[in-house]
């Protein structure tokens, strides 16, 4: 059923620039994601010195960020600020957060910044978050709470430029309460089982119904291997955003194991304080180059 | 069972500071929430007449908001900003809400400012975003995602001070893809049923565990009258915020009647688009009022 006038390749599941640019980085055996989660009150003493380094923006968290991912791009599949911590810090923050995005365009344009932002409303103000992403903060990527449904999270959805990351199973301890109760009758006769717990039910959602445009991925924390295992099953070879290595407690082995794809790829293996708070000392960007780089290794041993 | 050296009152759910501003304007027959959705490219060019006015700061979000709210402000119960409009506008838009906020405190303290942020990030990463909606832009309240659970959100939930609004039933026509799922296999045995609605569920959580500190409400559209009817019966006398009257289709003799709690009380009904956007000409603050109004009359009619 092919359309007049369009070939046969076009048909296929189109690919966002995101996803053909998390692939390139891939095939690079590149799947760690720094996590930066840069609370400005746990930014290194080492870092101010280079405050008022002539040339430099004059704000630490920018400075902080600049020095991280200058000794860590050639190992990662992408970048991911959470947020929560630049808006902490108010104005600043966010201006710190928008610099940090643009230096990463600017310099390493081959990789991608996922903005954790847990974003999910109504339609119409979904606009504004979508505005607020992508083209005030310019990120190439962004996590959304799947709580209001596909028809809410449309604004989201239709940029099939970006990527878009809908919490399935997260990392935190409490994760269980809503995300693990069983959903009975469910409409799903192919799916074999008329019984799921809520967070596949999700996924499930998300990879037959949601991914329209190729865009969409889903977040499962390193903390549940069994439960990502189940995920990847259900999404195929849709990236997983992976949070909670490291600090969190998650273990490489029992990731990559449940998390790979097909292709072996697939995986967003995010450590944030694991690699950024490596060393609180002047030596911080070589150490979270040096963990960048166990992370690394780590991860492609199992592989 | 009182404990030793408590007297009997200390032993009840205490009341926060937000809970406690409101039941003084409920007592006024104020439910009226204004939506400040102020969108910037639907502020009205009669607000730009306002924008260069002597010593009123330099953006028109702002002077447009402070006419609405001087308008309104003997008639509701509460202001309800949607930061989703504000982060849209990047940095001046930020700075336009924190200075909206400051001037409903400074002007009229009596009246709490609800931040519809529907935030909700694992525990750690919350505090940013505590630190952000109360610390920075000084908000009463905040709308919080359930999906993560209890654990995640107790640094909101620790903010006695505040309000913390759980989406339960959200008032977009896609809501029920997840919120109506069935769970079954509850372990409720108090509750009769033992096969609730997700979002009838995470209702009762709300009000059975995460309530400690008297400061939860929780989330129902006004699209949804039987829904909110539900879930009324399920918290008790616990606040309901309650948007999506007027443009978005919600009927107020119907949202009345399912809203209200035993005090005659308990709702907060939110107007964004109807109030604000009333009028797009010289007379915005005027029709806003009028609307604010005939709303306030009307929720009074059915009480």
């Amino acid at each position: 059923m092919v359309e007049q006038g369009k070939s046969p390749e076009t048909q296929e599941t189109p690919k966002s620039e995101f996803v053909a640019k998390l692939e390139k980085l891939w095939a690079k055996s590149n799947f760690v994601c720094v996590g930066l989660d840069s609370d400005y009150s746990q930014i290194s003493d080492a870092a101010t010195r280079l405050y008022t380094k002539p040339g430099l923006p004059e704000w630490k968290i920018y400075v902080f960020n600049k020095e991280i991912i200058d000794a860590t791009h050639d190992l990662v599949c992408a970048y991911k600020p959470n947020i929560a911590f630049y808006e902490a810090e108010g104005i600043e923050g966010i201006e710190a957060l928008k610099n940090t995005i643009d230096y990463v365009h600017e310099t390493y344009p081959e990789i991608p910044v996922i903005l954790d932002a847990k974003r999910g409303d109504t339609g119409d103000t979904n606009l504004g978050y979508v505005k607020a992403a992508f083209d005030e903060l310019g990120a190439d990527a962004v996590t959304v709470h799947p709580y209001l449904g596909k028809e809410a999270l449309k604004p989201f959805l239709d940029r099939r430029d970006k990527g878009i990351f809908v919490l399935a199973r997260t990392s935190n301890p409490g994760a269980g309460e809503f995300q693990d109760l069983r959903i009975d009758n469910l409409d799903y006769p192919e799916w074999g089982s008329r019984s799921l717990p809520l967070y596949q039910y999700v996924a499930k959602r998300v990879v037959d119904y949601w991914n329209e445009n190729g865009n969409c991925g889903v977040v499962v924390g390193a903390t549940y291997p069994e439960e990502l295992a189940k995920v990847r099953k259900i999404v195929g070879d849709m990236p997983i955003l992976i949070p909670g290595i490291g600090t969190q407690g998650g273990e490489v082995e029992a990731t990559v194991k449940a998390g790979q794809d097909s292709r072996g790829w697939g995986m967003i293996i995010n450590s944030s304080r694991g690699i950024i708070f490596a060393s609180k000392g002047k030596d911080f960007a070589q150490a979270a180059r040096k963990a960048t780089e166990n992370l690394r290794k780590e991860i492609n041993k199992y592989r």
